[in-house]
Order: C-alpha cells, then structure tokens, then sequence
C-alpha cells in the first residue's frame, strides 16, 4: 500500500513546525507509522548542507544557493522520504521544494523569471513530489510577532532579513499555493494553534483512508 | 572583444594543473590577460562547497553530490568566468562540468544513464560553456605514479578511491571528448611536461588571434 507524502510550508512565525509536530502526535496516536522531518535537513548530509546554508556565513549566487537547496533535497527524497512512503508510512515534512521557491525565487530574487524556471526545472530532477502541502497564511503583523517571541539561540539567515523580504515570501508562498490548487491547500494559521489544528485535520481527512498503516491494511 | 573560456580536465596525475599553470605563465608573457582559476572551486562560497565536498567527510547520494558540484559552479561562473570573459581576459579552469560527468557519472555511478540525463540538464542550466577543452591522457601506470609521488598534505575523497574507479573516470573523459570532439582536443600528457605543454600551444594557436588582449585589440 502507498505510503503519503505531507509538506507544511509558509513564512517564519506561520506555525508549521508547531503544526506538523502536532499532526504527527495526532496520526501517531491513531495508530499511523510517522516519520517527521524538515527541510533543509533530514539526512546527516542534508543536515550539514543545511548549516553550511543557513548558519556558515557563506555568500552564493541565488541561482547557486537553489542548486544547493536541491542538493540537501536530492540527499533527503532518496534515503529517508521514498524509502518511508515505499514502506507505507506517512512523511510529515516542515518545508520542502515550495520554500525554495518562495525564499529564493520570490524573496531573494523578487521573482526573477529566469530563477523560477531554473527552480521549476530542478522539481522535474527530484523523484518525489507531496501528495498535500499544508500552505500556513498569517499576516505580516502576527508573523512578526512570532517570530519576535521565539528567542532562538541561533538566528538563520532568512529570519534575519528586513520585512519587505518576508512580504515577498508570503507573496510567493501564495502564488505557488494558486498554481498548484489540487496539491496545495492554505490554512489561515492566525488563529489559537489547536483551532489551525483542526482545521489541518479536517483537510486531511480524505486522504486517510488506508495510508500509512502498513501494507497489512 | 570577446574573451575566451579554456578548461582543463582529465583524471588524477594527468598533470592537469601544472599544464594549466605553465600555459597562464605563456599566455601572460605573451600579454594575454589570464584569469587562472579551478573547479570545484573559484570564488569564496564555491570553495567552501569545495572543502564540504572534498574534505568534509560527509556522505551525499550521488544525485546530491552532482548538484552541490554545479551550485559551486554557478557561483564561479557567474561570478567569476562570465565577468572575465565578458572583459575579454582569457580564463583558465581547472576541472569544470566534464569532471563531474567523468567523476560521479561515469566513476561513483558506474555509466548511470539517469545521472548521466541529470547532469546534461544541469549543463543547460550553468550560462556558460568552454570555448575549449584539454582533456590530458595518461595510461593508469603513469597515473598511478604521478599519485604516489605527490606527498599531498591531504587527500581528497576521490584520490583515495581505487583503480578501478580511476579506470572508469578515464573512461568517462574518453567518451566525453569523443561525443563533443568540437569543443575537446585529446591531449597525450604521458611525455614530459614541456613537450605536453608544447602540444597544448599548438592546439590553442588559432583560437588566440584578438583572444584575451582587452576590448582595444
């Protein structure tokens, strides 16, 4: 039986990890086989590529930091996402390819045409795609809220930029979640987190039926 | 005027880099403006990728490992290469996209045709293609003693690798220069070094005339 393939995506301060963690508690406690993980990351290499991106302090060209990006995927789809969703569980990923889009294509490059078609042409390379991608949308005054409470002990790169960046990150996010109606579904996460829950749940729902229980079911 | 491109390649101990020096060392004498650089490699971010990849120790897929190789590219083509060819200087390279084809195509992924796909893919995505290509030969014997008798500080991953990918790296490099034989001149770097370098000259002669003088020539 086919396993099922989840991304959370959206801005700094929108509540995906908060959110995925809490659908994989959820789907855990109904029984369902997990794997959670997130992007950039996921694998020992992909998790290197990942500090070397957002904490080395190192200065690439857009078009050479999507190549980058889609090398910690390439690393993460083949050795942890398809072997899992082979298996028939369900993989919970925070953020995936729609994020390169949004911070690269729309956010670093303000939507540059040439970088988007690159990045469309790099999903063609990477075997996997979601089967749903949960799109959390707040607007920029709660985000920032957020994102001011979190007191992390390390700030990355992206969450340091100034606010027009994350407004075209937003943009973005939603001009993807458009284009890709039948995969993306966009979830107004301004709310109490256990409201965005259920909301999440509710959207999941159908999707249910049979996956991620093993192929004994 | 425009500049000129030239790339370097061939497997360990082809001698490679010493050619590519002692023509940078003609070229300039003659007054050619030279900008002499290497792959993975070239600018600060792409030799960072180049320490992760050579020296970090860490273990990538090998689709991953192609496309780290071509986000240092990016960054050193259009950094780098395109600036000084666009100022009419005459770059030299050590190594570029021929490698990563002979190297994870040909010798970590034994011919595979679905990396083979993806690399020639990304190469369209790179804005830049050598004008020409030196692919020095050796035999493996002479490969094999050039190695030994280096006493590198360190050793990168692929140095370490046995004969046996060696001999398919070498493999690679042939099919490649046969396939694009416009673009590569095949080189026997199994003389003396002034003798190989000789060679290279004579190839380059009639690429050279208005070639790397400046936009006055």
């Amino acid at each position: 039986m086919a396993g099922l393939f989840i991304t959370f995506e959206g801005g700094e301060g929108a509540g995906k990890s908060t959110q995925a963690r809490l659908l994989a508690e959820f789907l855990r406690a109904q029984g369902h086989d997990v794997d959670l993980t997130r992007e950039p990351g996921g694998t020992p290499g992909a998790e290197a590529l990942r500090d070397f991106l957002l904490f080395g302090g190192h200065d690439l060209s857009a078009r050479a930091e999507v190549l980058a990006h889609f090398a910690a995927r390439a690393d993460h789809v083949e050795r942890r996402i398809l072997p899992a969703r082979a298996q028939g569980r369900i993989v919970i990923c925070d953020r995936f390819a729609d994020s390169t889009e949004a911070y690269q294509g729309y956010g670093l490059s303000h939507g540059d045409p040439a970088l988007l078609d690159m990045i469309g042409r790099l999903r063609g390379l990477i075997p996997a795609a979601p089967d749903l991608t949960f799109v959390l949308q707040v607007p920029p005054a709660i985000a920032q809220a957020r994102m001011a409470g979190r007191g992390n002990a390390r700030t990355d790169r992206y969450e340091a930029l100034d606010p027009a960046f994350h407004t075209r990150v937003a943009e973005g996010f939603d001009i993807i979640a458009r284009r890709d109606a039948a995969r993306c579904h966009r979830v107004d996460a301004s709310g109490p987190m256990e409201s965005v829950q259920q909301a999440i749940r509710a959207v999941l729902a159908p999707y249910l039926d049979g996956a991620g229980r093993g192929a004994d079911v």
